[in-house]
């Protein structure tokens, strides 16, 4: 399941200039949240935003990339920072974990017109010229976006990890159902993010298994 | 080869705010042009931006949505403005292409991986949403991008026209042959720009063929 | 999101010869469960498959096509009539309900190699041809491959009907919990079969929306 | 662009019991050719099928797989079989090179509803299962459903190789035309099949490039 990168589309035009074997996935975080029973989501996801942040930061200082997967708001633009300020300046319910989770300079973004972030976008193009054979998925809901989106990375034969502190959804219960049918079905390591040993994961196991501290 | 939207996607999250029958692409028309034998692809470039600005001008008087579909330059960051300003501000040879053809704020941005502009996009999602079932493609390179974009159009049931001054490539005989490949095999109208009848092709003529004012 | 056929593929040589805005889907009825857990599958899969062949009667006689979407086993050769064969003859797990739902010579079959029907398969350019707006899925494990399908369906913006009582699971829990989630998440109607109107279902009804009798 | 294969799904429930770099890909060969046109095409087609047969034969000695991707003709039933049958038996204008390249027991198969071989089809999981990184493409017609999977093909990434004498068009000047479009735009090699060194095509070249005997 390996096959030679041309020498002429290495990086797509620079797009892709660096590779790793695990990445990072922020599932519809930059979202204005201004949607009936979004109040009940937003109780969960503002800790789970800090989370993710603290996770996206061990994540980088071990060189693996982020990546944004996030619903278009406003005419198709392919222009996220659009979708990013509109969730930083217009007062929407979205705005603290916009905040939390701003994206930076040297994050990707795929934008995406449906659930799963591998649908009619570039998301697995990008994951091939990364290189990647681990996904880290977290984000909002965990039983729709997160849901499908890991469906279709398992799939895709990518080794699945969903921290389960790093996922929210309406409820409590629709979170848990949705973390155990990704653990039973996906195989996805759903332990607590803190957890995670992220060097470990990046080392070249021989089977690709998710191995953890502690 | 109809089915109903469902009511709560009708719009994308205010996406697709429109339907149209007919759409307008134009293909990489945003493009450094730094790469080996851009030089003899500039000069046919300049003289097809104008005739497609032209098209452009009235397919929008016309009710007729232009789509950029575009490679990206720089990092995978969804943000298709930053590749205009790239194009327009940084003294590139493509710059004459991208100040004739700069999009406005009303247009519809798509950004490819790779050469065909339905590859790993979100381009048939928006068509479908647009409700189009004609595609006028335009752009560069015509044996290549906008080649490989018109095919997988006919893959997919779209009628096409391709109108002949509206492409153009490295030589007028790679050009040429790529039109003739268009016409014969994806049936493709390649009549002139100026003579196409936008508003016949806008009337819902019952079997959808293409139709020219003359 | 209509738009014309082309006459020259009407019906893709022959391929797709009628249509129809509903069709039945079966997800891996044609399966030697020959797999560890199948045991508690089955016990729930033979009563499943006498209520999915009474619904394919029924859908027959309304003009309602019927899909099997199957995973293939053995060397990938497009073969169905050979899977079909390997789950009659050789002894296997799955014989019963292979027997049950044995396909007759007008259905259609899309051999699939992962677990959703949409996934690198023809399904959705079946169902176009087809006109279909709403499908009917049925079918094992109701919390996988029918999970994934009808995640995918959603997507693709059919109308869904899984009709509970012809989906099975490993257990019962499971089998409950992916009905709920395509209901609540999916819009999918999860009423009993023996209720559904499908002559209501084939009217046009302007918004799409699942009629049922009583 | 590598990933792990995961334990579960090494073969695809026994589809897929090999692995090869290199993949012998036979476009449209079982065809009845029962249309406008046809008799050029069958004019150049079987001494092309000639020397596709002793290609494939030694493919086959040096572990290379062959897939056949064809069109299906009468209802979609995924029973590749059927159409070899209906070629073979019912007195159609392509009897002959169906006669000539009959596919063999430990062939692959891959129904395709459309011209490329690789929408809307499993051809591109059965390549990554098979760790394919060079596709050696032959078939009919050069200029339309060969060009069009050599197209994606190379959009993916794989190495081409299209032997000059193992592809047809209606008329020499579109396949020579398809050709050179494949080895400018594609960079495919297009030397004839006699010259191709299979064992160097196999060995681990650094580069993927393609290497020649002579």
């Amino acid at each position: 399941m390996t096959h030679a990168m041309p020498e002429r589309n290495r990086d797509l035009h620079g797009s892709v200039p660096e590779t790793s074997p695990v990445a990072l996935l922020l599932i519809d975080v930059i979202n204005d949240l201004e949607f009936d029973g979004a109040d009940a989501l937003l109780e969960y996801a503002v800790p789970m935003a800090n989370r993710i942040a603290a996770l996206k930061r061990r994540a980088k200082r071990a060189g693996i990339p982020a990546i944004y997967a996030n619903d278009n708001f406003g005419r198709w633009k392919s222009d996220f920072r659009l979708v990013v300020r509109h969730c930083l300046d217009d007062g929407v319910r979205g705005e603290p974990i916009a905040r939390i989770l701003k994206p930076d300079d040297d994050d990707y973004f795929v934008l995406k017109p449906k659930h799963s972030a591998f649908y009619a976008t570039t998301l697995d193009v990008l994951l091939k010229y990364l290189g990647t054979a681990t996904v880290i998925v977290t984000g909002i809901a965990g039983n729709i976006c997160v849901l499908f989106s890991a469906n279709d990375a398992y799939m895709r034969d990518y080794n699945l990890v969903v921290p389960r502190d790093c996922v929210a959804s309406n409820s409590e219960e629709e979170n848990t159902h949705a973390l155990e049918q990704m653990q039973r079905v996906l195989k996805a390591d759903i332990g607590p993010s803190e957890s995670l040993d992220l060097d470990r994961l990046l080392s070249p196991a021989p089977t690709g298994a998710v191995v953890r501290g502690g």
